[in-house]
């Protein structure tokens, strides 16, 4: 039977807490430490790892690349919460990391998740994790200049490049670590695709902004309900036992956090 | 005939200049070419050139590894140089690129910088220049968090770290782009430690103050000579022909900027 995406999350969680970090950074590790704490759903590590084991290999294989994943996106976060770009000084009803720290360190503990994200990427015999981990990276850093600039040429190229980079990450990286050939891994990337655009839609619609602003919240709500239904079309083509991941769209389309 | 460190320099120049970067930067590229076009030596970059050819392949076999560690060193300056870590307006009589562009884009600036290093690293076939990319990565960013928080245990760690580490892989990104297995990279690592030192010695008589501090102007000449003298020494364990590596070992030990 697969691991249910709690199980997923439990395997995530207690790697990011036993994550044994380089040595040479110091005290730096400490800022590090306490951003991966504020935490949140680990939504994208479980996906990956639910992703790899449908592909066929144990979810332990893909902990590494979650990991790294959930890493790069908690270094977007901390560079946001940053004074010159959102100055936000909570965040999940904790001091941000540059409050807690100050901004110098702030900065660098930012700057220490990225590395230790690639540190982890590259702990597998082969460069597909760590190159789709930078690629992901350089898109949503893309959306985050078009969002601080207001350069975007509009809403959907800034979520797929905030939001999507990374959801499409997700899966991409649980296939590169069950060692899926990229010539057959186009029907899962398809499912990731969709997967991102229902993230953000809902995400939306929890902070009654984006897409409700647009198509009104009843839209927005029906717009993630196709979504969700595209992405679980996008299962039926693929020739594994996807019911975790089935599980996890169903789980994204109703959440309420 | 091994190709001089000038005609080097001009490999990693026109690499640098040509980079494609990553697409989906979009505006972002901007900051991130000007960043990288107020330049420098790129002496770490020719050294990793220099060590590849020394080691038997093209050295623009190495240029993805070199321009890489050049990446994740002028990240580092960019980072350095906002106003809350060293607050510099100018970096080589240009404005900084937070001057020149906001703090924002210049914090984004640094991590694309760090996130395009790293697709560049990830272009090989196998993970080891990568992987030790993102090791020196977090050794110079455990260096910064000493020197920031002035929590160092001593000057010889600081310069380890915010200096050594990027040499020491710039010799070892060569090797692993000539492709030498790791148990016949002791000799070279060792002159890469020298070369590291005599680099960080060398500045510090050029700026009047670390080592010059503590050992006198004369007294930091002799350890750079003797620093120059023991890298020299190591090519010489080394059965390939290391010219031009000595002739880069003369010119960091006299240089005058």
């Amino acid at each position: 039977m697969p691991t249910s995406p709690d199980e997923l999350r439990i395997l995530v969680e207690d790697s990011l807490e036993g994550l044994e970090l380089w040595p040479h950074l110091h005290g730096q590790a400490e800022s590090v430490r306490y951003s991966i704490s504020v935490g949140g759903k680990r939504v994208r590590p479980v996906i990956c790892l639910a992703t790899a084991e449908a592909a066929g290999v144990a979810p332990r294989a893909a902990l590494p690349a979650g990991c790294a994943l959930e890493l790069v996106h908690t270094f977007s976060l901390v560079h946001d919460d940053l004074p010159a770009l959102d100055d936000d000084e909570e965040r999940r009803g904790q001091p941000s990391t540059w409050k807690q720290y100050g901004e110098a360190v702030g900065i660098l503990a930012g700057d220490a998740l990225l590395a230790e994200a690639f540190r982890l990427a590259t702990s597998y015999d082969t460069p597909y994790v760590a190159r789709e981990l930078a690629h992901a990276t350089l898109g949503m850093i893309g959306g985050q200049y078009l969002d601080v600039t207001g350069t975007a040429p509009d809403a959907a190229t800034l979520h797929t490049l905030k939001t999507g980079c990374l959801f499409s990450a997700a899966v991409g990286l649980g296939l590169w670590a069950a060692a899926i050939p990229s010539d057959e891994q186009g029907e899962w990337r398809a499912f990731g695709d969709e997967l991102g655009l229902l993230f953000q839609i809902v995400d939306d619609i929890l902070d009654g902004d984006g897409y409700v602003l647009v198509h009104g919240r009843d839209g927005a709500r029906r717009l993630a309900d196709e979504a969700a239904e595209r992405a679980r079309r996008r299962l039926l083509d693929i020739a594994s036992d996807t019911s975790v991941l089935r599980e996890i769209v169903d789980g994204l389309a109703v959440r309420t956090a």
